[in-house]
C-alpha cells in the first residue's frame, strides 16, 4: 500500500462534508472558512506507542484515542470542535490496521461533525499527531487563569478509572484481580475515553476556569491554580468513586489513582458557589456526575485534606512525561 | 528536564507576538483571531528521523526544515504564514539539542512573522509534526486544479541539488568527489531548503495551478496534471542546472535528481503563455530564477523529452514513501 493510496483509504473512511471545508485532502493545503465573530481554539497532542498507549492496543481504540484527548482539549476550551490533521508515522502500511485505526477515528469524529481536512502519513515507529480546531466566542473561552477565591471546584466522572485500568492490564498482579466485568469497564475508560466536548459547551459562562485532566487531577488542577494565581484545596473524601473503581485495589491506591492516575480526559473546573444550582441541572441533562470536590482560595499550589483536614501525601504528583 | 521545562524554553526561544494570537502556549489550546474575509490554509508535515534527514544532521537544521517543509505548503497554496503548532518526540531531554533546534526553528520563524501557539512534548524516537496556518483569499489560492491546455509549466530555482546532496552525503562513494565548496552547497539545500512564501503570495492572480516539490518534480508536477485533468510535457534541456549541481554525478544522474530527487521544496506552477513577461520580471524582483521547462497539453501524465523530442524513462518515479 502506497503513501497514497494510505491517504486515499483515510480520505475514504474519515472523510465528512462540511460547508466550511474549502478544500480538503488532496492539495498542497486544506483551504477553511471559519466563522465572523470567533475565536479558532487550536490543539495538538501525540501519541506514541508505548507511552501513550500500552504496545498492543486495539488499531480502533488508538484511532478513537488519538482524536480524543485532543477534543478533550477543545472541550477544555469551550469550543466546538470543526477540523482536524492527522499525522501518522506507521513502522509499515497494514491495510488491517489502517481500517481499525480509521474506524475508531471516524467513530468519534462523526458524532462531534468533525471534518478530516488534512494530514500526513510516514513511515516509522508507530506515532500520531493531532491537531484540532474549534470555534468559540471570545468572551467565553473556558481559560486556566479565571479561578477566584470562593469558587468551587469540579470534576466530572469518574477520575482514576483510566489510571486503574492501566495498572490492571500491566501490572495485574500487584492487585487483587478484578472481576472481568470491572476490568473492562476501566479499560474502556482508558482506551476509549470520552472527551467532555457537550459539557465544555455547556460551561460557556458559568465555569471561571476549566482544564482537561490528562495528567492527573491534582498536576492539572495546579495548573488552574498556578494560572489563575490562586490555591486550591480538594477534600479527598468528596473525590467521585465508581463502583468498578471501588473493587479494585486499596484505598491508598485508588487515591493515587483519582488524583495523579492520568489520562482520564475528564473536565476540572471552577465556578461561582452560586452556579451550584445550574451546575447541578447539567449534571442531570448530560446525565454526567459533576461533584463538588474543593474549593479555591489565596495563596497557591493544591493541597488534598483527609477526612480529619491533614494533608494528604501523595508518592509522585502525577505523569510528568520527562520526569526524573 | 522536565516536559513543562521542555515547553518553556520552546516558548521562551519560539515566542513571537502577535495581535491575532489571543492567548498562545499554557491553555489547553490556543485561542486565535483569523481574520475575516479570507480563507485559512492549514497544513501538516512530519519529518521523521532516519527518513527525512539523516541521522546526525544538526538539531539547528532540524528545526529548520520542519517548519520550511511546511511552510512550502503554505508558499504553494499562495497563503501568508501565520501561526503554528508543534508535536516534538524526543528520545530524552537534551537541552543542547533543544536549543539548536528551537534556534532553527525560530530562525526561519523570525523573518515570516510566524507565530508557535502550542505544541506537546513527548518521549519517543525523534520525529517533528509541524501544522501551519496562513490566509489567503478565497479567489487567490493557489490550487492544484486549475492548469489548463497551453499552461507554460514552470519551476523555481534548482531542482536536483537536494538529492544530489543526500546522495553525495549517504553514498558519496558513488560519485567522483565534488569540491568541497560544492557540498557545501547542495548539503545546505538539503538541510536548509527555502520555503518559496514571497513566490507564492505574489504567484496570486498569475499562477492557474501550484505545488510545492518534495517528492520530485515528475510526481508532483503529475498531481497538478491528475487534479488539473491534463497532461504535462516537459524537456529536459529546459530543466535549470546550478554550477554545482552541473559539477557532480554524470548526466544520467543529474536528470533523476532534477525529476525525481526530492527535498527540494521548489514551486512547480502553471501560467497562460501571456503571464510570460510578468513572471520573468518577478524571477528579477525576487532574484530566483524562474524557469519554463514545458507545457501543459489535452491528455493525461507527465512526459519528459530529451532534446531529440523522444520520452525519458526513469527507473523510480519519486519518493513514495511506501512503495514497495
Amino acid at each position: 500500500m502506497g503513501e497514497f493510496t494510505l491517504i486515499d483509504e483515510i480520505r475514504r473512511r474519515c472523510a465528512l462534508s462540511r460547508g466550511d471545508v474549502i478544500l480538503g485532502i488532496g492539495d498542497d493545503a486544506a483551504l477553511l472558512a471559519p466563522p465572523p465573530g470567533q475565536l479558532l481554539a487550536v490543539s495538538t497532542d501525540t501519541l506514541v506507542a508505548g507511552v501513550h498507549f500500552p504496545e498492543g492496543t486495539a488499531p480502533f481504540d488508538i484511532g478513537w484515542k488519538a482524536l480524543a484527548v485532543n477534543l478533550s482539549d477543545l472541550a477544555a476550551m469551550g469550543a466546538e470542535p470543526a477540523w482536524a490533521t492527522l499525522a501518522l508515522t506507521l513502522p509499515q502500511a497494514d491495510a488491517l490496521w489502517l481500517h481499525g485505526f480509521c474506524d475508531g477515528f471516524a467513530a468519534l469524529a462523526q458524532p462531534h461533525a468533525l471534518a478530516l481536512v488534512g494530514g500526513d502519513t510516514t513511515r516509522g515507529p508507530l506515532s500520531i499527531s493531532v491537531t484540532v480546531h474549534g470555534f468559540v466566542p471570545s468572551a467565553q473561552a473556558l481559560r486556566r487563569d479565571g479561578a477566584r477565591p470562593g469558587d468551587r471546584i469540579y470534576i466530572s466522572g469518574h477520575p482514576g478509572e483510566a489510571g486503574a485500568g492501566l495498572t490492571s492490564h500491566l501490572a495485574a498482579a500487584l492487585l487483587r484481580a478484578p472481576a472481568q466485568q470491572d476490568l473492562d469497564h476501566l479499560l474502556a475508560r482508558l482506551n476509549r475515553p470520552t472527551p467532555r466536548v457537550a459539557l465544555g459547551l455547556a460551561l460557556r459562562g458559568i465555569a471561571t476556569a476549566a482544564i482537561d485532566v490528562s495528567d492527573g487531577l491534582r498536576q492539572d488542577l495546579g495548573h488552574i491554580a498556578a494560572r489563575s494565581g490562586v490555591a486550591a484545596v480538594v477534600r479527598a473524601a468528596a473525590l467521585p468513586l465508581s463502583a468498578p473503581l471501588s473493587r479494585v485495589g486499596d484505598e491508598r491506591q485508588r487515591l493515587h489513582w483519582q488524583l495523579a492516575g492520568g489520562d482520564d480526559y475528564e473536565l476540572c473546573f471552577t465556578a461561582p458557589a452560586a452556579a451550584a444550582e445550574r451546575i447541578a441541572a447539567l449534571a442531570a441533562q448530560l446525565q454526567l456526575p459533576l461533584s463538588e470536590i474543593g474549593e479555591i482560595v489565596a495563596g497557591e499550589r493544591v493541597r488534598v485534606l483527609d477526612a480529619n483536614g491533614i494533608e494528604v501525601e501523595l508518592a509522585r504528583g502525577g505523569w510528568e512525561h520527562f520526569a526524573a
